[in-house]
């Protein structure tokens, strides 16, 4: 029981979820805090995560086209300074390099907060005719934006993501890929993560420094607030004249490239613990489990126990499987194995072998289910897709029951004084207005989405001529 | 024809090996210079390289229970000073962070040149008892040293790695990975990129920064100058103790862990081109070929010739393959799937279609091969197969052809005048030789070879008592 506690030592979600977040973050062992200032060490747990995630997302890349390279990490600062609107949205949170070696440089260069500005150096060099047309390139890598504040995964001064980076022909064609890409980051997040997300433009106020527009996913967390968990922009033909990236069309004449660029980074790991966790730990979607069953011998001293466990192991091997054979109790590597969020756990001991069965327990729901030797692999199989599923509409039962819509200034005022959620609301359009709705009630305009709804006629806070609807939130 | 001698534009190796090999990094679309000094970008055609050398090393690492991870790239100055033949080893190389955002920092730090200092922090904290032994963690990213001079992949200021950092309860235990990695980097080699390597140890002078001793790959060019291809460090207690980083033994006592580090980069993606490449460009082992298989259809406008190279793909699905439809003349075709080194082109037009055949013809041999089409799919399979294994065996020939051996310094002198290549001569163990060695004749020790031979009772160079067999080079 003093061991179960331990493992169990974490703040509550609904007493702290602040706390509860960093509680899990930490005991689930996914990253330790280091001694560079906002900066983490991603640990095994965590980065095997991450591993699965760029697994799974870059074969949907790939099956799209899209093909992987290397920029440098360095940009020089008269490149930064190429497109107005990009230099003043990152210079002030860039890491400077002054000095390579024992001498200072002669141009000082930044840490990548963002590659738009080294890719479109390139494409200038590599970019001739329309045969070379489209590009659509990516990187894995990690960025560095010098924050203040830092939350594990959430908001840290380095962190690894991946930034896809494409040029085309027509403006029509950057559009296209700049939705395809959107799609493929919300049918990631609901099928691979079991995350259901909004999708939607941003308005010009939170739109990314240099875009034309903006187009996010936004996910709704446990405890009410909106988190941004990818984004994919179009930049038109805005970069490709900063830079010059002009190309020879079929009818002889220099034409500008139309560009986007696309990224979803582990911030994504602070939405699955935040979406699917509980007060037990971490609970883990299959897809990305990096274990996925964890068989735990009850009794293991005991004679046949270890070899049937190893047995169980071998039949199980097209899944993620482990056992847990170490000398802790039982009840610890129980605790062990929910605060790690493995999505199921095997138990069984002698009485289970001598009946020809074993105990399957749900990391989601906690259901036993006692299941015969015989059928394990399929029963496995079946559980697992289950879990998959059922974790995906339960976020999507939390989302709906958290989303409100407000026709009018006190219902708006209303239900953000009494909720955490989205709230649909029409809005005028103006960006002063949206300045006005954050100081006042600190919610922002999380997006427009694609899929628009009619609920007034006037803006939900100004009363002027509705132009779009928004979904409004607190956001991470 | 004017077509074909553009793709066929790069320099002979044998009028001037330096500039053939960069022309084909180049014209085989591997990587391009960039705007950042000594900085590359890796296209796709040199990423998808990488990606399948990090797939296959990563799965040769799991398997012996390796756990990736991934540290903050900057160092703190303070940090990285805490071991001393490590500092004074990296601090010349290094970039320096000195600002963030506006401000400057209070301490400035450095982007990793390799993170010894990062584990040693983290496993400082991470290390309490003999139950968190052994460490056996890797992190895949990329790093920075200042050189002066670069070239692409042997020598950039950024490249791309993985580093391995281990920790264990015991001195052998870590002499034991050490060795066990150093295997990993030769088999890697030796059966993926069909590049055969000798395993040695480096001289005191040679070794690692910090370490207590460094054992490495060495691999032998075309142009019979050497490549070190991977290095595996065995750092005993030094840096440990540097750190402090100590664990409560079962026996109660605090003892200190002992480490190693080991490491393979881009680099190696250098010895595949000089290892392997002729004057037509790129030849790539399959089992690191992005494209294994180019089909290309003769007079495709015919009816029926595009269709049957489709279905041919789809039959050989199994293997990477594609299909050249592009408007180019088949000569152009050839050339450039010459020039990117894929394996097996398929040549098929109207009359191969007709006599149910098809021509397959092998990227390092040259050799044609008439196949039937009923059995190509094995017949691909087994010529992939025979490819990987004849150009193990051709560079294995050329190794030996270029190696000799010395057992006085007559004949070393005159063989290192004459040719280049390996040159075994025993040697004094003492560093003053080693030193004059490099003076008078450019040559360095490459390693003291694991398989020690006795070639002379008394050093090749200063006719001292001899101590260990060397392998002496020029190298990249």
């Amino acid at each position: 029981m003093a061991d179960k506690k331990l493992v169990e030592a974490i703040t509550s979600m609904n007493e702290d979820f602040a706390q509860w977040y960093t509680d899990v973050v930490k005991k689930a062992e996914l990253i330790d805090y280091s001694n560079v200032k906002g900066c983490m060490v991603v640990k095994p747990a965590g980065y095997a995560i991450w591993e699965l995630i760029q697994r799974q997302l870059d074969d949907m890349f790939k099956a799209t086209g899209v093909e992987n390279v290397y920029m440098p990490m360095f940009i020089p600062e008269s490149l930064l300074q190429k497109e107005k609107d990009h230099v003043e949205g990152f210079a002030p949170e860039v890491a400077w390099v002054t000095h390579g070696g024992l001498s200072p440089l002669q141009e000082r260069m930044c840490v990548r907060p963002t590659s738009e500005t080294l890719f479109c150096d390139f494409y200038k060099g590599d970019i001739h005719s329309y045969r070379d047309l489209p590009k659509v390139y990516n990187q894995w890598c990690s960025v560095v934006r010098w924050e203040k504040e830092t939350r594990p995964f959430l908001r840290s001064r380095e962190f690894l993501w991946q930034e896809g980076h494409t040029a085309h022909a027509t403006a029509a064609e950057a559009e296209a890929r700049t939705e395809q890409m959107l799609n493929i980051y919300a049918d990631f997040c609901e099928q691979v993560l079991a995350i259901p997300v909004v999708k939607g433009r941003k308005t010009d106020k939170e739109k990314f420094a240099g875009a034309e527009s903006t187009y996010s996913i936004e996910a709704l967390m446990h405890d009410g607030k909106a988190l941004q968990s990818g984004t994919s922009h179009n930049f038109g033909d805005g970069f490709a004249k900063a830079f010059d990236i002009q190309y020879t069309d079929k009818d002889n004449t220099l034409k500008y490239v139309y560009q986007t660029s696309w990224g979803m980074s582990t911030r994504i790991i602070g939405a699955i613990i935040m979406v699917h966790g509980d007060d037990s730990g971490l609970v883990l979607p299959p897809k990305v489990a990096p274990t996925q069953v964890m068989i735990i011998p009850i009794q293991q001293r005991k004679e046949g126990v270890l070899e049937k466990a190893m047995e169980l192991k071998e039949e199980l091997r097209e899944f993620r499987v482990k056992i847990d054979d170490s000398d802790k109790s039982p009840g610890w590597k129980f605790s062990e194995q929910e605060m790690r969020g493995i999505p199921i756990r095997i138990e069984i001991g002698p009485k289970d072998i001598e009946a020809g069965k074993c105990v399957i327990c749900r990391r989601d729901t906690r259901e036993k289910i006692e299941v015969g030797l015989d059928d394990l692999k399929d029963k496995v199989s079946e559980i697992l897709k289950n879990i998959q599923q059922d974790m995906l509409d339960r976020a999507a039962k939390h989302r709906e029951e958290h989303t409100y819509q407000a026709a009018n200034k006190e219902e708006f005022v209303k239900i953000f004084k009494q909720k955490t959620g989205f709230v649909k609301a029409m809005w005028c359009g103006e960006r002063e207005c949206e300045e006005t709705i954050k100081e006042d009630m600190s919610v922002t305009s999380r997006c427009m989405p694609l899929n628009q709804e009619h609920i007034a006629d006037t803006c939900v806070y100004c009363g002027k001529p509705a132009k779009k609807m928004v979904y409004w939130g607190k956001a991470y």
